[in-house]
């Protein structure tokens, strides 16, 4: 078993988090929180989306964020953009990156992106070739990848469909999404394995929800498959929509539990990302359901 | 990767479970969980406990449960049993499995048992005699596995000591237990397979907690490394008594989704464990933290 050295959390809990949580957070405590999480030694933080505020009004405030926060050098600062209406908020705030997203079902992204696949690669190349042209990394969300929810199973060419094409426009990495956390880890290893055929894994990047209790695991097989990129939200922020109360993103410490343990380095202080936790608990006056943290509670009760 | 074509999962949500739940279940709601449970296609279930009443309360009617649950053809009703006073009662109520216990690590096997392990070793090795002797099965469980509450790290070679003593005195299999919820995959990956260059592969079965959630992601890195016999517990019953409030089993139906997800048969019928924890949920008062419980109340809000 042969395990790599280090690997990169990318921290998506401000952006994919927070837009499914059914509370809205106030803009100082977004700050605040986007600010603790750039002292934990994350030196990837997705803040916000520039997608229309009508669609995710919870992120409304992405430029009030953006032009708030203190960036510590060597922390990417990066938002979600849907278009090149969205590219230019996102540039005159200063985003060190940009993420375009699509899925990899065709209802899904029909109901999410309200285009057809087709009619959404121009509007995601236009993205791509305007944010290269400034000189900053593009990331693509494909979502969906391991079920969706209108379609059940998502067919491997579908999805190498969509990867293919995010790649052939320029992006550097895609994150491989579970969206509505479906996902085992035998079909983790299976995809990877194939899509490791036609693009390079260090182009790989997965994004897994815990909706079913499934995210660890299919790190651990995503790592055994040669994965070093995964995304996480600290507090296991953000729930289902599909199925309200059910969990959401991976949380960001209990995914420092597993590498740390097994001896691989994230550079990530886990202490410092349970106390950012502890002060989210109170901001948001509930407590989130990761397991690092229950254990903390627990401890001290 | 070669999956196997079916696993066994033995059910220890009304022993294991119970014991560290907080409140105390009615022997009348015991009775009607264990016949639930037995009409799922569980065919191992672990009833109750011949522990005196006074170190577990919550089990002190193991006799009457055994009396009046209704015995499915096919089904083995187990229970735990320290010593041959247990065992006596044990069969008188006619249990069809005898399972007896101590821990890897010194300290918790002193806290939890009150003995050396090396005066454990013949106080077990009369129940194993014993039981035999009038043709029982006898399951070993082997406590700390992974790690200690009060140790820290427990050696493969205590854990080996106390393996191999068990298998010597005749148990037919041992339920490696991650009682503190510590393990992460690359410890399972190493842990069988150290222990099966000593012991057949089959005589081994896993126990997690999911304290710090890692317990499906131990699952598939035991089933990979050759296991094929995992404990879980309906609803995630049970608690972590070093951190109230943290999970506890790994629960029955999030392990029946990783396997059936993945086309691994269990025999069990995934609808009727679900239909037995929203019983469960009415009868407990309280909702359980299984990730499948959660996404069917979810889907049902």
């Amino acid at each position: 078993m042969q395990l790599p050295q280090r690997v990169t959390i990318k921290e998506v809990g401000p952006r994919d988090g927070l837009q499914n949580e059914t509370a809205v957070m106030p803009t100082q405590t977004k700050i605040a929180l986007v600010d603790k999480l750039s002292a934990t030694g994350l030196k990837y933080i997705e803040v916000s989306s520039f997608v229309n505020p009508k669609w995710i009004p919870a992120l409304g405030d992405a430029t009030d964020v953006f032009s708030a926060i203190t960036r510590r050098p060597g922390v990417q600062y990066s938002a979600l953009v849907p278009n090149t209406r969205g590219l230019e908020s996102a540039l005159a705030a200063q985003v060190d990156a940009v993420n375009v997203f699509m899925s990899a079902s065709e209802s899904h992204n029909l109901k999410n992106i309200n285009k057809s696949i087709a009619d959404t690669f121009p509007v995601l190349k236009a993205v791509v070739e305007q944010a290269k042209a400034v000189g900053l990394p593009v990331r693509g969300y494909v979502s969906t990848v391991f079920g969706c929810p209108y379609e059940g199973p998502v067919t491997l060419d579908n999805v190498k469909r969509v990867a293919t094409a995010l790649l052939d426009m320029g992006v550097d990495e895609l994150s491989l999404g579970d969206t509505i956390g479906v996902a085992v880890p035998k079909q983790v290893v299976e995809v990877v394995g194939e899509l490791a055929k036609e693009m390079p894994l260090e182009k790989l990047a997965l994004h897994f929800h815990d909706t079913r209790g499934m995210a660890i695991a299919n790190i651990w097989a995503g790592l055994n498959a040669g994965i070093t990129v995964f995304d996480a939200s600290v507090g296991g922020l953000g729930g289902c929509p599909y199925a309200p109360g059910a969990s959401g993103n991976v949380a960001t410490e209990d995914t420092l539990y597993l590498f740390h343990r097994m001896g691989v380095e994230t550079d990530v202080d886990e202490g410092a990302v349970l106390a950012t936790v502890a002060w989210l608990e109170e901001a948001i006056g509930r407590t989130v359901n990761s397991h690092a943290r229950a254990v903390v509670r627990g401890a001290k009760s």
